[in-house]
């Protein structure tokens, strides 16, 4: 199933298919970046716009954008920042806003078709977060917690990515525009946590056919030697179906596109090679 | 299906089920490796020790051995370094030629049940190496290729495997001893030669229930981070269903721990914990 993201001038598509892995960029995020959270406490966008630029070298294909922080203003802020992001890099962009208004102000103010991170399956968030999608024909990610939390097992995740779809499509937001996020929580406190993950991956590709997005860093949280932790899951996530990630492509891009590469969807290894030559022309940049 | 092996002091099961996947140590093997022909043409057997010991303490569980390089005389020395090393280190070894009197020889010195790596499906081997096997009551490691070379094609490499398994079956080695290695070409030169070798491994695990084993480290050859390419190649069998490889623990046990930790075969995370351990006391010892 494709899911279509425009910017003004490009349009990413995540798909099953032989599309690439979808890297959506998660720099922009004040949260544990005390120097990010100063900046848009001060307004002060160059640092913001580098992030973005760095991201989009490093391979992002989309990137989210957050801005809640401690004292900022987010209806003005996150409108301010996207519009700033969208002119400064070409891709599209992920509003990342548990905020109505905001959200809303972001949509106005953006072209093409962004994507809304994120919607879950509790009662006053599916009221609040679905009509704005619907009202700017945004596409949406969807979290498969609800009132009740986290739910333990993939069968149970399952009904809550069936919830959020229903939910979805009583309003007239198309399947293909709900992407489902599975969640995965830290192995270092229940050492099951990834592999419910995994099968709720499976589980979601075969009953509905939507694409699934990942927050993957959480899985390591607490474990030493994290990066290799998060490499692996990757990889498993790609293997099991997953088709996007929330990541930091300085640091995941190589092996993201070494998946895909040994999946079979990178002809000629295009995509790799030029991934690892993005890398070195950054190892040569940090060394002068 | 459970596959045993045994030195003097231990079993080692490869399985598909909660055991650990199994690395198979690759370093004693001096193709490449010019220090080790050395050591073994010198018969310096000081060398050959400490890679044994460094591999078992990074994790290995079974350990190759191969002692084929110009002017060295396979059927003496294969059987005098099996030997010591089983002396050295007690987990099982993986005995690595191609010839049948260096093999038998090896075989009657080892205690417990080795594995051979290997036999393959042409005709000339199958009549060589099985017997041998069957005689000494190994365990053996079955290529998927035969007299017309390597197959393109998942299909017809499981073809092989069942050649493989029923020459063994006429022989009296019991299926759980034969462990099929679905083999791995470049992705340099062929961008779709990792994603057959992954369909293989699902092919022959779902057709026959068989362990199934790698030689890892092809499947990068020429391309730039090989290691990245490895890693990612290493999660991606795994998730397949491959049960061991043959590799360099010291470069990928900790991503074959973060594999089977996020698989959710490594209650609270003992296993990665001790490798990770054991990376550390390694760079402590390098910088000292």
């Amino acid at each position: 199933m494709r899911t279509v993201l425009r910017s003004e001038k490009r349009e990413v598509v995540i798909d099953h298919g032989d599309n690439p892995f979808i890297m959506i960029g998660e720099k922009i995020n004040p949260t544990g970046r005390k120097k990010l959270a100063e900046a848009l406490a001060n307004r002060d966008y160059d640092y913001i716009c580098k992030l973005a630029t760095q991201q989009v070298a490093a391979g992002a294909n989309v990137l989210d954008v957050n801005v809640g922080a401690p004292g900022i203003d987010e209806v003005v802020v996150l409108a301010e920042v996207a519009r700033m992001i969208a002119q400064t890099v070409e891709i599209p962009l992920c509003l990342d806003s548990a905020n109505r208004e905001a959200l809303a102000a972001a949509l106005a103010v953006l072209p093409g078709k962004p994507l809304v991170n994120s919607v879950n399956g509790e009662e006053a968030c599916l009221n609040m977060i679905l009509p704005v999608v619907k009202e700017y024909g945004a596409a949406v990610i969807g979290l498969t917690m609800d009132d009740d939390g986290i739910p333990d097992t993939a069968e149970r995740r399952l009904k809550v990515a069936e919830k959020i779809l229903e939910r979805a499509a009583q309003l007239g937001i198309p399947r293909e525009d709900v992407i489902i996020d599975p969640l995965v929580l830290t192995v270092g406190a229940n050492s099951k946590a990834a592999s419910v993950t995994l099968k709720t991956i499976e589980l979601v590709r075969k009953e509905f056919g939507v694409n699934i997005s990942l927050g993957a860093s959480n899985v390591s949280f607490g474990m030493p030697e994290r990066h290799t932790i998060n490499q692996a899951f990757l990889v498993l996530a790609i293997a099991a179906g997953a088709t996007c990630a929330i990541t930091d492509p300085m640091k995941l891009a190589l092996t993201i596109r070494a998946a895909d590469l040994l999946i079979g969807r990178d002809d000629r290894g295009r995509r790799y090679l030029g991934s690892w030559r993005t890398a070195q022309a950054a190892l040569l940049a940090t060394g002068n």
